[in-house]
């Protein structure tokens, strides 16, 4: 019979046991942030309507989209991210209370060109509060963002803020023309790479060099606080309407998330902070770990009060983050965090003869019931070959109930790691390894 | 501005809120025994390679695939299943101690027929345990199924158990035509809904009177026992290679489950389960809820020790099953069952005024810091709207600091469903809400 070479998609993965559980505890952590501070979570299919994603991401963005003809010849695509059908669903169900305080946490597909070392399906954790204006929304964000990193574990991040409104009051006082504001912002963006060189470079591609040059000179010369911009600059941007409002609202973020008590060095306005997504509208928001800075960021995400408009022709304010799993994880591995055993299970019940099977197996039950994970073997093997396995995948305990202890109405209790071993009383079996168990923890 | 209509793709859902908290209530539930078992959780993509799906499914199967070409101009698919792709990660990756017994829950694809209540994306809960022929492993699969629904909260449901070679056994001796034997046993598979007269209908379509009355002849009358069949069909069947292996795995199946202590009506051979997938090569399971006959299986599965061959060309024996959440969802819906709260916070601290808004923060916080899941609201609306707005989204408690209580140094927690309210000091605040979710388990 011909078979077929078992393989994956490029830029698809497989995560096998032990990745999979770091995975989980990563998500189950984060799922616990957002649900203390009382989001709740949505659903929504991995297909769409394609006309319901298209318009939405960019070109650039359009061009990732799986797209195809469904059996019904419907045109229909794979999701690219979680706020657009966020933003379906609120334009589709008027009934949900407002704020609507929604967390999704599920993968989505882009055809990303891998070389880069970017993945066709990853896991977007988001947090969005629909249908308020307020900056304390946006602050609440950022405190979510900040807790969630706290909560996995890592001390350093750092949370950089700007809003579109007042790059677009830069652009303004630049006369950069407005079908060109997009085009400069994702020039802007790539400042971190590319630097004020490379991004006068790219500019001057497509503005005159008046425009380049007085785009430039308004910007901060480096990566500098917000507040230490240039007086000319402020003047310059506050006599735009745009400019106005923008440095109001980044003001009123940083105010309140001062009032709440959030630790200065981990939020920080940034002017140079720009996103590539074309849909935000006014905050802006990039957490990155300071331990990894190679990683990139870790969260991303902003205000975007015209999107939901787009299916229902009326605006709903909404701002919103999202963090990606993959990256966070990078990081936990480089810095040597929370690496689980690659077993769900405390405890391997070796066989140790076929005749004793269902007592092996009553005696796995018992412990079943008392709350331990437990495991049992399926065929008379050699104890050694149990033994390899339950090491093998880091199953702390195995227990030994052969003819020798059932006459005794013994068990031994083996600890793989330390190798010490001990005998009890059947019945004091499952105490025995509930003491052994708190002694890990 | 044109506006597109916000819409889903027939067959596809949107789970708010509400349905989205009992979804993960059920699937938590799940994961906790099969965890238990020390199954182990693996993740694979939702594309595959088309040709990986190819010929596993039978041609009406096959029909349902989601396929198309990616823009490397592949042939992708959805997948259809977890079982097939688990088999491809078995046979990619041979480093994997054996047994390997994994869990995977996610969703699957199939463009069913969505006229017959059919779902087009439906989420699946599988276990498998690959790498035994030991019928142990088979047991201990019933076995999971028995604790997840018990686990669930449902006390009435039986495993129907029955083996593809006892089947094949009747096929040999009534003489079905070897190309004939799926068709026959998809057959079968509806005596549920269609009976004897319907099945002996459908056989007559494609074999001949003497085989298919034969072959009914042997079949037991009703739904009986295994062990209630006559002498003479034991015989018969026990005359064919193909039986004798069936009857004895069945037989160690019942008396293995009899054995660890299985309650008796919980399970139950019976002959004229058959199920419709091609891969299955020994045991064959069902789990249904007896209080919800309607509903149909919550639980199907069986042996497949040729599936993982295809693609290495070395048979491993795998034996496995699968939950669908929708079913199990409906019927704890129909027996009013698990009702959650449509939030997942348990306070709202209000907003009394804007000049409050960053104290008002930090008390939430603090709340949060002690483990008690807190939304605060945004503006400074009425009252009355914020607890419109926690009533409806099902929070139990606010928390009320105003200028008053601001003064006094107090604040006033309110019970949302009792409507009584009590004053207690700021820095009681905590142990007050506490004490009242305490008062709730």
């Amino acid at each position: 019979m011909a078979t077929i070479e078992p393989r994956n998609l490029k830029g698809f993965r497989d995560f096998l046991p032990q990745a999979a559980i770091r995975r989980q505890n990563v998500i189950a952590s984060i799922i616990k942030t957002y649900e203390r501070f009382g989001f709740v979570p949505l659903e929504t299919p991995a297909l769409e309507y394609a006309d319901v994603l298209m318009g939405k991401y960019g070109e650039e963005g359009e061009k990732l989209l799986y797209r195809f003809r469904d059996q019904g010849d419907r045109e229909v695509a794979l999701r690219y991210d979680l706020t657009v059908p966020l933003a379906r669903v609120v334009a589709q169900y008027p009934e949900l209370s407002k704020p609507f305080r929604r967390y999704q946490i599920a993968p989505v597909w882009r055809a990303e060109n891998t070389q880069k070392g970017r993945f066709r399906e990853f896991t977007q954790c988001d947090i969005d509060i629909v249908g308020t204006s307020s900056m304390l929304a946006d602050a609440e964000i950022a405190q979510v963002m900040a807790a969630a990193l706290a909560n996995l574990g890592f001390s350093n991040f750092q949370i950089r803020i700007n809003n579109r409104k007042l790059l677009n009051g830069i652009l303004e006082a630049a006369r950069v023309p407005e079908n060109q504001w997009l085009a400069t912002l994702r020039s802007l963006d790539k400042w971190g790479k590319i630097r004020a060189k490379g991004v006068e470079e790219e500019l001057s591609g497509f503005l005159s060099e008046k425009i380049t040059s007085a785009f430039i000179a308004l910007l901060p010369k480096e990566t500098e606080d917000f507040s230490s911009w240039s007086e000319r600059t402020i003047e310059m941007i506050s006599a735009t309407t745009n400019g106005v409002e923008g440095i109001k609202e980044l003001n009123k973020v940083m105010t309140s998330l001062a009032g709440i008590g959030m630790p200065e060095g981990t939020f920080q306005g940034d002017v140079l902070l720009a996103r590539g997504l074309d849909y935000y509208t006014g905050t802006i928001f990039e957490a990155a770990l300071t331990d990894t800075p190679e990683i990139g960021s870790v969260y991303g995400g902003g205000r975007y009060d015209k999107l939901i408009g787009q299916f229902i022709g009326k605006d709903i304010p909404a701002v919103g983050t999202s963090a990606g799993v993959d990256r966070i994880l990078a990081a936990m591995e480089e810095l040597g965090m929370g690496i689980p055993r690659s077993s769900t299970a405390d405890v391997l019940v070796c066989m140790m003869g076929e005749e004793l099977a269902a007592e092996t197996s009553k005696l796995a039950n018992e412990l079943r019931t008392a709350g331990i994970n437990t495991e049992t073997w399926y065929e008379p093997d050699k104890l050694d070959k149990q033994l390899k396995y339950a090491d093998k995948q880091g199953i702390p305990f195995v227990v030994l109930f052969g003819s020798d202890e059932k006459e005794q109405g013994m068990v031994t209790v083996k600890d793989l790691r330390t190798k010490k071993q001990e005998q009890t009383r059947k019945d004091f079996c499952i105490q025995t390894i509930q003491n052994l168990l708190q002694k890990e923890q």
